[in-house]
């Protein structure tokens, strides 16, 4: 993703210019009564959208840091940005000598509350857009710095958009309306189901500001931001009112005015009353000023603080997960078959993938951009497919002990008979969105190599044969994947798994497997989620095995207190490189897992395969399927 | 415990009069300006201690309810106790039909604030004795109320004491002093670790509340509160000052005053000032009117809510783990021999007792009270014997279903060859404290019985052979332990272990091995906790196996990022009845742990038994610890 993770060389960005206009600007008496003394750039949209548009790159514009995580903080004499260890590299590359990096994680490194506290004069003011910090984290950073006698402001007009001449437009795709077909439930029942759970709780409006949230709740999809299938807006849903603040010009498609009902709403109270992205704070404004004394209005405790506030706080209810975020991840039938059969393609893809990378790599003209580009060509050329779902994970050798490493030109590795290779990739396809990481040989494995993948196979057949009580939150899963690595003193530092959206975003909550005790709500059958252990050996070769899979009841030999339990399918269906296994170090039940799994690959992805009549994928996939004894 | 658990029969306390007085004294102006609408009696005492002293058993005195976990709170109108499903049957047998049961975590049961905006006419005051609510439960409710028109207040005179006339004295038993012998380190070089800590995190002084961290740091000890070595102190600790709370009394004993060196200190920073208990506040008060601009003052956010509001905000440092609760967790070398030798002569009394249990069942005389008593009986014989650690739970058949059952004269079941008996118990000894539990069957177990415990003993050795990385937390652990259970459908409702203290109480902070994630600390060498999955079958019968194991360095083939690996070492040395596994269902790895246990109970009790030359618990010992096939 360009704007994310470019391309360009790394060099930095010089930022004297820019530094020094950001100065002039918070001294500006156009934006504030006031000069502030320190300015906040957070990485975010007014989304809190993990992957960003290019227009909200702003934390990148005003340092030169383009990584995924990162807060820049700019005073009259300081410039400094935090990032964890994962940037450290980067980071240090990517910024002139105006920054100070501050690394995260590291014990001497003060949080950004303590270090404003230690360079600011006293009874500083520190600006920050209220539409792109979030409530949570507004609170905390408000608190801290009142603690110390300084105040943290609100600056209506974000400073580096004034500084930027240049910022792209805000993207406005096209929208994609999706049928019954796709999604399983109108969005007039998903509307319904949603007053349904507000008057369970004595709510009386709703402000959705996720953009996935959206996206599924109208059954439309965007492709604003890279990656992620959704579209800017925000919505407030009352129990007879439904507002849509999104772009105008993309409701005039007939398409879209038909799928929203926009000009003959079947009930009035399924009507949608559309307005500009722009006039949500003011009609939510509008909204609250006609509340009545107890009535209340739900909002993600992570919306942006603009929005949040403007909800007096009498009538906030404030929750970690909203009812869309709880109902989009159990998935209904359609969204189980959709999933289901955009991971047959994927898998055809990747069977492709494997064998034609086994007949090119001896020439010695494959690299880790060509193998991800050939890995996007042969999904792309499988029916629905809409773009890919991350950028690309492909990496040989020591590049795969870089857990975010993406291909550039610069690092750009040739695959060869005698390196590991990892591949961790995955696309959106209108019927589902896929996640795989495979890790392969294509000579002879030393057994080293053997031993650490057959510890994370051991892993990650524990999570995904896991039998577990119905209500059970995923984080209690985490260590089923660390055992047999953590007994030979080894381990990997990321979780195991995260929620998967279907034709949305591939990182979604609210749950997951982490050994970060985050609030991850209980699994229940439907969810989607990855299973997927690592390890990795700085300098030498990465591992990593990760299916997507669904959470399933089981139905053990007992059912203690009527609980019911669970267990996980596998949607992912590309066979796992036998000889990079140590098979002596499976147990019976191991072996069994695999080829119980190598059984249904071939016979699902094999059925496909035939009916496209690929036959060289074909014939690698039965090879790659054989039972091991 | 005979104040918490009462042996008396389970007919309910009549409280009419007694209502009727408290609700006088909540409208009595001698102790608050004006009326109290509600009083909340919580379960504690002023130093949150899980067992409390007669005199502390406020709650239980005005309803009638003994169990150890329960909330009463008393309005004008209404009377309602909040516990939880432990106690339905307890609570509802004890209390007369004045007090409504509240069933904690029943979906219709309201929450304590939730009861009290209902019930409360408007601008209502709640009273609560601040000394006995923890601080961080204060300013739950005081947000609470306060968000509804209602405020909490703090009534200094507690209200139960004032209607309870025949209220018992606050206990005030000799104190022990314990050498180095015993503690392995002085509670001077105590003293000084403990200003080194605050002297890092720059902290001026520490309030010490919890009783098992002031007799820790003194190597001093009590028999205040049943069960628990304590005794009823607070401590204040400057940089140069020293500042004891305790019934002065009691630094009478000579060897208490050289102990603490009380008439001639070795160097001033070392010197104690002793002052009586309740002279705490107004001395904490001294110490905080002469804080400098910066001075921070430590304390738990557990500890009292009276004694908390003392520090003034701006001087508070507010902790979940004191650095008493976490230097005490990690046993030295001393106190890891002590609580081995104690583990020992523990094995040795309950080798005695299964020995004699053998001989005596058939004749139909053992009871489930007459065996706990037998076994302390044994125990009593051990050198340095002090008394139980906790109130044994020694039960047979479906008593054994009841987690936490006590047997009582109207529900004391007979041993037999028939059912199933699982007793719980452990002791305090000078050197250390125990906490075991052994599930045995005296005739023919059923293939059921068998298999169950079959499952529990897979999870008792996962957990206590666990290879896991320096700095994990217990939690991780805590599926290891269900793992076979959740496979076969089954599960237990609680956690899986708990800190033990060092002839301390059995059960402590910072760190344990629960589903429940709470705060807990990572677990290092030193350590000490239970480790004792269960299962449950209601109206049949209950199995847990339980040992303690101690925290100590592994050494697997790798050690990835130079972590450092743990594991546990069993203290317990009891065997596990053979009689009830289904061997065939463990795997080799398993069948070796068994053996190699049974080898290591042999080889040290054996030895210890035939030093003490008893001959029949040697040969039963023998018997039960041949190696399985």
């Amino acid at each position: 993703m360009s704007s994310l993770e470019s391309d360009k060389a790394m060099s930095p960005k010089l930022t004297v210019e820019l530094l020094r206009q950001l100065r002039l600007a918070m001294k500006n008496c156009k934006y504030f009564s006031e000069p502030i003394q320190a300015y906040i750039i957070p990485s975010g949209d007014a989304h809190q959208s993990e992957y960003i548009a290019p227009c909200d790159c702003r934390r990148e514009f005003i340092c030169g840091f383009n990584g995924s995580a990162g807060t820049a903080i700019v005073t009259e004499q300081h410039a400094a940005m935090w990032t964890d260890g994962r940037y450290f590299l980067q980071a240090s590359q990517q910024m002139d000598n105006n920054w100070t990096l501050m690394k995260m994680g590291l014990k001497e490194t003060p949080s950004q509350e303590d270090w404003l506290i230690s360079v600011l004069p006293e009874n500083s003011k520190v600006g920050v857009d209220p539409w792109i910090i979030a409530a949570d984290q507004w609170k905390n950073m408000s608190k801290a710095l009142a603690g110390a006698g300084h105040s943290l402001v609100a600056v209506q007009d974000n400073l580096i958009d004034a500084v930027w001449l240049d910022r792209p437009q805000r993207p406005s795709t096209q929208l994609m309306t999706l049928g019954l077909e796709r999604t399983g439930m109108s969005w007039q029942d998903k509307i319904t189901a949603l007053r349904a759970k507000m008057r369970e709780r004595k709510i009386n409006w709703f402000v959705a500001t996720a953009l996935d949230e959206i996206a599924w709740l109208f059954n439309l999809r965007g492709s604003d931001i890279e990656y992620n299938p959704v579209f800017f807006a925000y919505s407030v849903v009352g129990m007879k009112t439904i507002r849509l603040f999104v772009d105008l010009k993309r409701l005039e498609d007939p398409a879209v005015r038909q799928h929203l009902q926009l000009d003959a709403p079947s009930r009035p109270e399924l009507s949608i009353q559309a307005s500009p992205y722009e006039a949500v704070h003011t009609e939510l404004q509008a909204v609250c000023a006609a509340l009545g004394p107890k009535d209340k209005v739900w909002i993600c405790d992570k919306a942006g603080c603009a929005l949040t506030q403007v909800i007096p706080k009498t009538h906030r209810s404030q929750i970690s997960y909203t009812p869309l975020c709880l109902a989009k991840a159990v998935k209904n039938a359609t969204e189980i078959q959709g999933m289901k059969t955009a991971h047959i393609k994927d898998a055809v893809a990747l069977c492709e993938l494997f064998a034609w990378l086994e007949k090119e790599i001896p020439k010695g003209t494959v690299t880790e951009i060509s193998s991800a580009d050939k890995a996007e060509d042969f999904r792309s050329q499988q029916k629905d497919f809409v773009g890919l779902s991350f950028p690309s994970i492909s990496s040989v050798g020591p590049n795969g002990a870089i857990i975010h490493y993406r291909p550039l030109p610069e690092t750009n590795r040739t695959l060869s008979l005698n390196e590991v290779y990892l591949l961790d990739s995955g696309a959106q396809y209108k019927d589902g969105t896929t996640d795989v990481t495979r890790t392969v040989h294509f000579g002879t494995p030393s057994a080293y190599e053997k031993e650490c993948f057959t510890y994370v196979l051991k892993g990650h057949i524990a999570v995904s044969a896991a039998i577990f009580p119905n209500g059970t939150k995923g984080h209690l899963l985490d260590s089923f994947a660390r055992a047999a690595l953590w007994e030979a003193g080894l381990d990997y530092l990321h979780g195991t798994g995260h929620g998967v959206g279907c034709f949305l975003n591939v990182h979604e909550g609210p749950c997951g497997i982490s050994y970060k005790t985050f609030a991850d709500e209980p699994l229940e059958a439907g969810m989607i989620v990855s299973d997927e252990p690592g390890y990795y050996e700085d300098g030498s070769f990465g591992i990593r095995i990760e299916n997507v899979v669904l959470v399933v009841p089981s139905k053990p030999k007992y059912n203690y207190m009527n609980r019911g339990s669970l267990t996980f399918e596998p949607l992912t269906l590309v066979p796992m490189q036998v000889k990079m296994m140590n098979t002596d170090m499976l147990t019976q039940k191991e072996r069994d897992w695999v080829n119980d799994y190598h059984r249904q690959c071939m016979e699902t992805v094999g059925a496909e395969l035939r009916r496209q009549g690929r036959k060289e994928a074909l014939d690698w996939l039965i090879r790659e399927t054989q039972p091991i004894a």
